[in-house]
């Protein structure tokens, strides 16, 4: 290996530039699309509880599969719900063709063969769970388009003998930090219905960090997250002073999604200002947040930053939360925001305005996880532990579960993603959705908490 | 070709995911640089005036290749001012060892082997020759490193058979619009210095129609730029508005590279609202940019649009130019933002502010030209033509000169950038900057301009 100044360049003994590999062209067909598979799942859920009701027992997802005219497969994860397979349905019937590199043409192809989706609100509105932010019809396709975008990079990956991380330019950390996601739950779904755990009912501080220590002793998680709008304040201000006693000097997050009023948020963050690494949606919408985050601004020198996965989930939302300053971390999905590649452009926008990044997790299953690992790994600025909701999910489709290791995830050096699908239970989580008669198809944590409190209906915000 | 939404998962008789090339692994380690050739050259530039002065004779360029274990060469271009080689020397001994997909970490290890350098100053001074913006550290790093991307990029295409452009996502068009680059010029350099051209003088509108038809007729460009702030407005008012009654209906724009005040500003933009397609950098710095753009909104429902390569040249100097209004496009130049997926990046940015982009050019070879195409063939929006001095530079490093079709240059397949090194070129524009005495190898207009003019210093600002 050598590094040379030229004094005069040498037109023979070196490599020259037209040694382009005879395979090439035969290569670049290789990664021509010939098939796309969708396969609707429903995946075992626990008892969670959050502001708008409790997790269903299943969840939908949807599983994306690209092959190529190469012979490889590749792979992608987004959420299952009717709205978002009706979608996927028209893309993957325009996708064969194309090439698994095309992947700044796949908005544009979404939006002209997938059109707005009926259950598409106009900016603003929420989705019927609540808590996925905005349900544009942008954002919706962008959602599915994810999923494609991982399946090509998957395929891409795998064809070229490269990690998804390479293919989004190298990844320059090793590892990715995870947090403990704690939630209050119940010991068992109303019923009886779904899957059994025995992590048993956390309603409590004690409960709370009895979860936490048992996830930390499992996955070695350094960082703790509540979920927290499902008590009166003062409740969640009991259980992360006891996370704070029990783990001194870890970082530790709120997040109610938008539960409280401005008064209440105020009240939290004084009382929590010295304990918290950040607050998270403590109120909904960029209005309410802006105002938090001027008075906690005003307040302090060095206020309690704000952290949002709802009031900023589109490139649309940014501009007026970044010039207002209402977030200090914006927590990326990347299924929101369009894929991998999208949430490189979202950390670039981080970046250059101040607002720190870190990653959001909805139930998922480890496609996604690996997906967000990848990304996760090539953003030269990651300020936060990424959420995982993964521990929860103990179904996968995969040969072998990724697993935290000092509550990290290794970035994967094998080709594409690096995860291999498990046929067999993709078949079985299939057959289940085929089964069901549509009650679970669409996540619907209101109606799951409708089981338990049959006069039960999604609060109104603030709450509290 | 076919899409199937499934009944149930087929394990069998469809391509597996596991189906990994056999030769991955090999392929990986290919992309590893073995070595890195940078090859300083001084390219001849004509006569062309600015309001800094005029083009030296000879400009000086870069020329990084970088060879993999693989065989391959990947080829780069940028500004080759001994500033910028004096840290591309550092960047060049630490490359070795690392893969050609290895970009993220480019500007971190450029940070780090690279340092400051000396000519580099604080934010919000200029470069000596006035013309490139702000002159940071990192800027200057950022300009090496773009090089460095795009021969890594150029190699990595050429062993995946891929073209760049499919390296940053894949293209959304097929040919890229190119502006005429109309300048105030001389017919000779003083005192017969440098090549010889049958151009002749331009320094008056009648010599400015005469060059932009010509240029017209030889490419097919169908929009013009004027390069001003060499003359009073007045003069260069009347100059557009003879093109546009020689060019109907072209779009056309006026540049002075931030000659004026802000009243001489309002007073060209009133003269000629209805005529420009932008006005780019009438004034110098984000400030007087602000001022002119809040007052042109004040006065038309439309306003004109300002655009600019030297108020908005890094991620810095984003936030406040884009919250404060002061720029509807920015053109970007690869070199100053560190490369084509940085030029991603600040086209996502831009999109999400509402804020156009085109691409900015300075003197430069094919090599650079090449780059920007694919660059600019990725962007989802790209809303102008982009500028090009190329037509000027009559010597090239390339076996076989870009050439432009009406006024466009056809985006290249073929694998990395698509263009081939003339070495013997190469070669004969190394041995003149091994043979200057120094006084070429950084650009200096205005030392240019003191060969006719030994009075002569750079104009301050406001100059008119």
């Amino acid at each position: 290996m050598q590094v040379r100044i030229c004094v005069a360049p040498s037109p023979g003994g070196v490599p020259l530039e037209t040694g382009v590999r005879p395979l090439a062209a035969t290569r670049a067909h290789d990664l021509t699309v010939t098939e796309v598979r969708l396969t609707p799942i429903l995946v075992a859920d626990p008892p969670l509880l959050n502001t708008q009701g409790v997790h269903q027992p299943y969840t939908p997802r949807l599983i994306v599969e690209v092959v190529t005219a190469g012979g490889v497969t590749g792979v992608g994860e987004t959420y299952g719900d009717t709205a978002y397979l009706d979608l996927a349905r028209p893309l993957a019937d325009a996708l064969p063709g194309h090439r698994v590199t095309d992947l700044n043409a796949l908005p544009a192809l979404a939006a002209r063969v997938c059109g707005d989706s009926p259950d598409a609100t106009g900016t603003g509105a929420v989705d019927a769970a609540g808590l996925r932010g905005v349900r544009t019809a942008d954002k919706l396709r962008r959602s599915v388009v994810s999923a494609v975008e991982v399946a090509c990079l998957d395929a891409w990956g795998k064809t070229a003998g490269l990690p998804v991380h390479a293919l989004l330019g190298g990844k320059v950390r090793d590892r990715v930090d995870y947090s403990a996601y704690l939630f209050y739950r119940w010991a068992a779904h109303p019923g009886g219905r779904g899957e059994t755990d025995d992590w048993g009912a956390a309603l409590d501080p004690a409960g709370i960090v009895a979860q936490a220590r048992r996830l930390a002793d499992a996955h070695g998680f350094g960082s703790f997250k509540l979920k927290g709008g499902v008590f009166p304040s003062d409740e969640e201000i009991a259980a992360v002073r006891a996370l704070a006693a029990a783990f001194p000097g870890k970082p530790l997050r709120l997040d109610p999604n938008g539960a409280w009023s401005v008064a209440t948020s105020l009240r939290v963050a004084a009382a929590l200002g010295d304990t918290l690494e950040y607050l998270e949606d403590p109120a909904a919408g960029t209005g309410p947040m802006a105002e938090i985050a001027a008075a906690l601004r005003a307040g302090s020198a060095a206020p309690l930053p704000l952290a949002t996965n709802m009031c900023v989930t589109t490139f649309e939302e940014i501009p007026e939360a970044f010039t207002r300053g209402a977030v200090q971390v914006v927590l990326s999905d990347h299924h929101y925001w369009g894929g991998l590649r999208a949430t490189c452009e979202l950390a670039a926008l981080c970046a250059t305005f101040g607002v720190g990044l870190s990653m959001h997790s909805n139930t998922h299953l480890g496609i996604s996880l690996a997906a967000m690992t990848h990304a996760a790994a090539v953003v030269p600025r990651l300020d936060h532990a990424c959420d995982t909701h993964y521990p929860w999910q103990t179904e996968d489709i995969l040969t072998e579960r990724l697993a935290f290791h000092d509550g990290a995830l290794a970035v994967s050096d094998a080709p594409g993603l690096g995860v291999t699908l498990d046929r067999d239970r993709l078949a079985a989580l299939h057959r289940r959705w085929l089964d069901d008669d549509g009650a679970l198809r669409s996540r619907d944590d209101a109606a799951a908490m409708r089981r338990a409190d049959p006069d039960w209906r999604v609060p109104a915000v603030p709450r509290w």
